[in-house]
């Protein structure tokens, strides 16, 4: 690795992002906010965090010539997401300081490592069995005792390459439905809310989170998040402590976004840690409007070095996704009272492309 | 003029605007938030705006072939600054719709104009007189009958070209301070707080206000707004009122910011218009935390034909401007709880430069 920049980076500095997506978009925002440049990574020509970067090299994300010039003009560099291949973190970390870290993005793009990294770090993933080959599907079933989802290890995105299995007589149809790839078969966890933490974790080892949310998925998509979550305040502060933990136990730096199921009558219960996510994440968008420090600025000053902001929420917040032709709807989004409507530039709606978003914000209410 | 686009002007559209400075910037961030483009005109190679923007084109303001270049790809343009030349409007009304409209420019930048325009609008500028020579100033100020400040007319900006005169014998001094031009002689109004509407009017008439702030200046420079401005709500509601009378009188389109002294005890009063600002204005910036469409994200609505957001504030906050070196302590301010940090990336810190400002805001108080 190059040698690294003294830290906080002053504004003027570069933070490069790989991955011009919404989340690198607003990622770029908050970097500007703060005087400091976004430079993005992407091998689209013209990718939405484009349009509000200082720069952006177009490459493909195994064009180590590209990462190499790209790397070198920054002074730190992140990703908007987690599938990041090995090669890729390993030709950028060589030029700059690549912040989180690659095991991160190593056990996030696999949910195998995931679970066993939650369980080694005392917390409670869904129980769960490891699948090599489909034999070993009814055996696991039968181990978990009840439905179970089979996912595949790598790769897995907002409900892509899973298949719920009710009982054994499924299990040919649900290995063929993944793809026949090794996965996870994990047992439904009757859960009766899913919340998410995002937090952050400084070059200094400090750790910030926000109040959890509570979210609701649709077709395996993030639907909405309402802040606050209306769950009893042991059980927020509990997932708040796992994230911590999490934080701690990757020697993460930047921010994280920890879901959790809130099932009250499972044993080994009641929180489950359903996922980690080794970016920003879109169940914190409703703290651009709720917080004094949002979570992608959070990110920007982590990365950077910068003191965190402590995750302080001066009001209430509904985050709700807008997808596919939903956002077709933008003037009327628009009119509503209250609602900070998001839209991400993209070209072309597609059926569960991630347009936009609406949220809702009303005075915090005591308590 | 070109035949206006159809309105609202749809995500993908491109909004035009002049000047790159922090004004522009923000401008465009809220554009792109909107799924918009910004395309900045500026004179400089890199004003702060352009790392934000989709595209910059750079030319000087009276390079009329630029400008009808610039304009000519953008469905609507707009300005971050008042001191526009009519001929530079003008170059941009022929190829694009400018909003507002040339006159509330020409309006704002002549102080005598503005105040005859107040002044038939039934509202009460500061007690005035228009001055043409140095010999007039005594016999104003005995009219006026007490201590006054002589102002330029024209491109007065942030306490410059200002002389004040506590009597008749410091008139040749005042009048050789602003430079022996056009002025106007204004009465000291013995005000007990400054404060200012941030309001917007869209294409379609309607007219949205925000909570008007209290504001301090220091050396001619504003220093901070605070919301709530403490202040009866009798006179808030009434400089809600003036600034919709101006925003009707004007027909104007987008966001103006307009001054007022209050000042319970002179005769004429309370309240007096002590400045318009046809444009997003400084001590509006508050409303980037504690509103769900800030001051920005509503000119660039109005002027692309969307629907206003309501103004409706669900935080309060106190914004102070980081001046000339202040803004060396980011470091330090990053780290100050519930302080949102906003600097504008400007290379060079020079004295008196608006370099940042911070935002401290905090849970909305009842009432």
């Amino acid at each position: 690795m190059a040698e690294a920049a003294p830290l906080p980076l002053p504004p003027g500095s570069a933070v490069g992002i790989l991955g011009g997506g919404q989340l690198g978009r607003m990622l770029a925002i908050a970097a500007a906010r703060l005087g400091l440049e976004a430079h993005i990574y992407d091998p689209d020509p013209a990718p939405p965090a484009a349009a509000v970067a200082t720069r952006h090299v177009q490459g493909a994300y195994d064009d180590a010539a590209a990462l190499a010039r790209f790397a070198a003009g920054v002074q730190v560099a992140t990703f908007e997401f987690e599938s990041v291949p090995a090669a890729t973190a390993a030709a950028v970390a060589a030029h700059t300081a690549l912040r989180p870290n690659a095991r991160a993005f190593a056990i996030a793009q696999d949910r195998a490592l995931e679970k066993a990294f939650l369980e080694e770090t005392g917390l409670a993933p869904a129980p769960w069995v490891a699948i090599e080959a489909e034999a070993e599907i009814a055996p696991a079933l039968a181990r978990l005792g009840g439905a179970a989802i089979l996912k595949t290890r790598r790769l897995g995105y907002d409900g892509k390459g899973q298949a719920r299995i009710a009982g054994a007589e499924e299990a040919g149809t649900a290995w063929a439905a993944i793809g026949a790839v090794p996965a996870v078969l994990e047992r439904v966890v009757p859960f009766t809310a899913e919340l998410s933490v995002i937090a952050a974790r400084g070059v200094d080892g400090a750790v910030a989170a926000y109040d959890p949310g509570r979210n609701e998925h649709a077709d395996g998509i993030l639907r909405r998040t309402t802040i606050p979550a209306g769950l009893p305040a042991s059980v927020l502060q509990d997932a708040v402590l796992a994230a911590g933990r999490i934080l701690r136990a990757l020697d993460y730096v930047g921010v994280i976004g920890v879901e959790f199921f809130f099932a009250p009558g499972a044993s080994g219960g009641p929180l489950f840690v359903n996922e980690i996510a080794p970016r920003v994440h879109n169940t914190g968008h409703w703290t651009i409007e709720a917080c004094a420090v949002d979570q992608f600025e959070q990110h920007i000053r982590a990365v950077a070095g910068w003191p965190l902001g402590d995750g302080a929420r001066h009001a209430d917040a509904v985050m709700t996704n807008l997808i596919g032709d939903e956002a077709a709807a933008w003037a009327e989004l628009a009119a509503e009272p209250g609602a900070a409507l998001h839209l991400y530039g993209k070209a072309e709606i597609r059926p569960g492309r991630k347009m936009g978003h609406v949220t809702h914000v009303t005075p915090r209410r005591a308590g």
